[in-house]
């Protein structure tokens, strides 16, 4: 089986568990207090440029809904593209963390969100009790759909969210692989540009099971510790997680493995640019193929999921940071086969 | 520094980290359809003596909580000791979880629940919608206090469950060390004497960042999926929390690890064995050694837990798997000479 | 000021008043087990036709929420119109009840849902734990546009919905209006066409504080009580709720009060009928008068909502049970005059 | 049948009923802007000797449940007595409106909180992310138990809760009872002795169903308007609520009916003064009349509660505004005649 589902059925980095090991000797204060934990406010803080918060969860779904948990009140609403994983795919995870608070939802291609489109949405809502009030705007960076958001739309974005007095919060799961397809540093990406809050991903770029919840403003950590707590995801041996985030950063893997994985992922949207039904940009290939091809494809053993609604003939292949290129030459191979 | 806090400051067993790189060769299809994940439940049926289903979550809180959240409706009451973890040290956990559930509290030497005690507290209930009503007896083994709970003694409290109606929960996080402190099997100490689901404990005994849910009924799984996403509890990545459990089990880590903690925790109470304010039984000591034993021990580097009201005099001194030989002579060196 | 705004600015019919006053002497025993709250089950049987279970509650909101809290799990979603009062006119209180289920929302003319809309909209959830499940459909009769649902429409909405596992709400605010605005019966446009239960709108049609919830299935109740009493929402003093429900019913008050706020909308219907944008048919009127009409009509002193997005040019008119003929009069006359 | 079980199986005063029909002519904007609504903060401000604001809301578990919602967070704790009815006698209302926050509980006689038991309650918390925090002490005036807090008494209490940054709620289901029986002023017994939000209770005390929140401190209303929205509890015909609490205050029947009711009281309380298992203060009375004489008096037609557990002998007779004096005659003469 050649493996094109997911960067989430990778394995982890030899790098990640080197710095588990390294860590694995004696005793160390539990929770968080640990030499490790200590050093992630400092490691992060140098990554984006300024004084940061940073706390590790074990998922994606929890660092998103604890992050929105946090900016949006009970009677509060997140506006969020259609497509988003918080909309999605985390079961209802934000509405259970905030207390029931509701997702509102913007259309847009790319399951990214236009500036036009996040304003007309916001017209809806008025300041009275009746209605949920508009308090977090969430994008996805890369989304769903391979897209990117660059900081000049970040900017747009955050500039209307902040006139109504709403926080932005950053579905990072792919941060990384954002943050290489593009020139620009860390900082420009998220707070410079108006975010708030990242959910920044480490696991489905070579990381176990560790993600960060990054807060680029002291002042809005607010009670997350005490929901982190309540939530499971305070950790006793806190120091394995910890370990996981600074070797991410420390030694450069959130590079390496993005490059890689968006490099295998150029060659097979390269090949196959003709059905391309996303702009190429990261680690993810969208491509109507049409249900023949998509057939013929897996009976040689390639593994993808079909995308969109049944029968559209559409389907996506993401790379990970382990994908062997003998898989991408197989898949680039049968690609030009089917054309 | 020595220490005794807690065995949540030790390291993991290398049978762990072993066990996780033995897994970490190409794609897994992920959220534990692996073939790791998919062998839990044969594993621990094997240990249990009977069918069971065995989720993966990441924290003893989150084991607790969602176990909770699937026996308790928001308008039931789990029955449980004043000093439960799930009372004291989980910030309101199982509150979030459920809905909004309450905690009953019942009294006890040794942070144990006696069959009468709870029977009088359920008195208190009526079956109205007035009040919360009685759904689930959660009970710690080994307990907050190092006691323990015998079969008979359990079976005793789930009659009393039973007859209302309710559930019983086990909070194992030192399950291990419990069940090597008594000559009775899993099965005796779980289900067959009334124990409908287990927070079965890792992390403490050798583990990472892995904890089982063991529910010995399958029709009482219910929606504990469900929820257990929707919390951000089910990893894409779910191998590497599987074959934790998996190696806790397959390689005797349990046995092994619970059995060294609680021989040098039994020097330690045989040593100070005049100061003992709770029966000794698995791998905690409590002491009543006064305030001036007490400052002089930790002027001496030794790092433990004073415990009770302020001022109470009492301390708890906790032994690990790895918790160095030496430091356990150097304790009880120090416990003789302050005597 | 001619009030056309919405018939919750409607005083309290005399009906309800003497009702009120009839029950206020001596003791009653509390809490809903009264002699007038045991009628109610009979009495609203007797009015659909069939044994029901019937609870009052102080709005339309907590109606609409209690029911859907015990129809639908935290981990499931209630598929309903973008434009119902659930999601729109209710500040999240649906997601508050159920402790955080989604509300998935179908689009379509006249605040509708047409079977093949509601259909497709299915065709997103897919079975496993990733995403919310679809658990409850709820339809509004009528609908925040004044469109009905003949018992035909309801009936192919409930077979897709029962396909799916799924219970049917109706939110009747103006059950009243709807039902004689059509020429079937109670049970016809409820149970007999798949409702499985029913916010059965009392207050906007000449009651004071007290709706009633109506679940056709007795085993649907549940927990319903329960919920109920949690929310504040089980009144000590419940006969003073249950007398207005009888009187409803009972003094033939739905019908009369519903007759004539139809009867008073139709001539306003007919009079703007060239500017009607929704079909007209219960005491809602919609128009699209244009920005320059709206503005006359309100300097002459009609009370009235614009309605839709900004600067749309639609407006609705709503009659209660007691606007006066002569407003209606003055209406008409004025539309004439901008015509 | 002689009714002495609740003050709520009482009818509705007369002055009540009239306040409502006063209000009933005519349109009125809906959901609290009325003219009638609007008056509320002047007229408890003048009641209060200061600035309030004041809400309406249909019962007194959702009166408690949304000011506790207002003053504590998730993971924050209520400390409050352990018969407190918001404990006892509300199926969880304040955990669930609260989003699952606990309740800590404080023994001491006549359901009273001591302010050495209150502190020593205090000192199980400690300053962080493992346990729940106190943000609210909630007392109950008079208490479940007939017993008052005297104005000394509850600074005393806040003054405690204020050095822990907590703030101070009044459960004042009976607080007009309370009040009359103490020669003190509203202010003395509130905001003047540092109780930040009282539930003012009207519907045992003649009302019909509105109960008022009323806030002392402006900034502390916080979102309270978007969480009774949410909860259902903002009426669309809020002038029939609003006219109660106008009524109640203006017409002087808070004083007239408590001062009836506890007057009556005292009688039987004098008559069997030998039994008194609790010092007598309002309008409820406890006695030790032991099981046979209990039998007596229900065999001879007197309705009222038995108290404490199973068993005890004791029993609660309590007064309402509308009790007939022909009944505490026949209950004083059998009293006596069981003597």
């Amino acid at each position: 089986m050649r493996y094109f589902k997911s960067d989430n059925t990778a394995a982890v980095s030899p790098e990640i568990l080197e710095a588990i090991a390294g860590a694995n000797s004696g005793a160390a204060v539990p929770y968080g207090t640990d030499q490790w934990s200590e050093r992630l406010n400092h490691v992060f803080g140098e990554f984006f440029g300024r004084e940061v918060r940073v706390f590790a969860v074990s998922s994606g779904t929890a660092a998103n809904s604890l992050a929105l948990a946090t900016l949006c009140p009970p009677w509060g609403t997140v506006l969020t593209h259609a497509e988003a994983h918080i909309e999605r795919d985390e079961c209802g995870a934000p509405e259970f963390f905030t207390g029931g608070a509701k997702l509102s939802l913007v259309s847009g291609a790319g399951a990214r969100i236009a500036a036009a489109d996040f304003a007309a949405r916001l017209d809806w809502f008025e300041p009275h009790v009746h209605g949920v009030q508009p308090r977090v705007l969430s994008i996805t960076q890369a989304t769903e759909r391979g897209a990117l958001y660059t900081p000049a739309e970040i900017a747009a974005l955050a500039k209307i969210a902040r006139d109504r007095g709403m926080r932005v919060h950053m579905d990072g799961a792919r941060f990384a692989n954002a943050l290489v397809a593009q020139d620009v540093s860390p900082a420009d990406l998220t707070w410079k540009s108006g975010v708030d809050v990242l959910s920044f991903g480490v696991i489905k770029n070579g990381g176990m099971n560790a993600e960060a919840v990054v807060f680029f403003d002291p002042a809005l950590v607010a009670d997350f510790e005490f929901r982190r707590k309540r939530a499971g995801q305070l950790f006793c041996k806190g120091r394995y997680a910890s370990v996981q985030l600074l070797a991410y950063l420390e030694t450069g893997l959130w590079r390496r493995n993005a490059q890689r994985s968006n490099k295998l992922a150029a060659r097979i949207a390269d090949t196959g640019r003709q059905w391309l039904s996303e702009p190429f940009a990261t680690n993810q290939v969208f491509m109507k193929l049409g249900q023949e091809r998509i057939e013929a494809l897996a009976r040689q053993g390639f593994a993808f999921y079909p995308w969109g609604p049944a029968g559209s003939g559409e389907c996506r292949f993401v790379c990970s940071w382990d994908t062997p290129d003998e898989d991408v030459d197989a898949l680039c191979a049968a690609l030009k086969a089917v054309s």
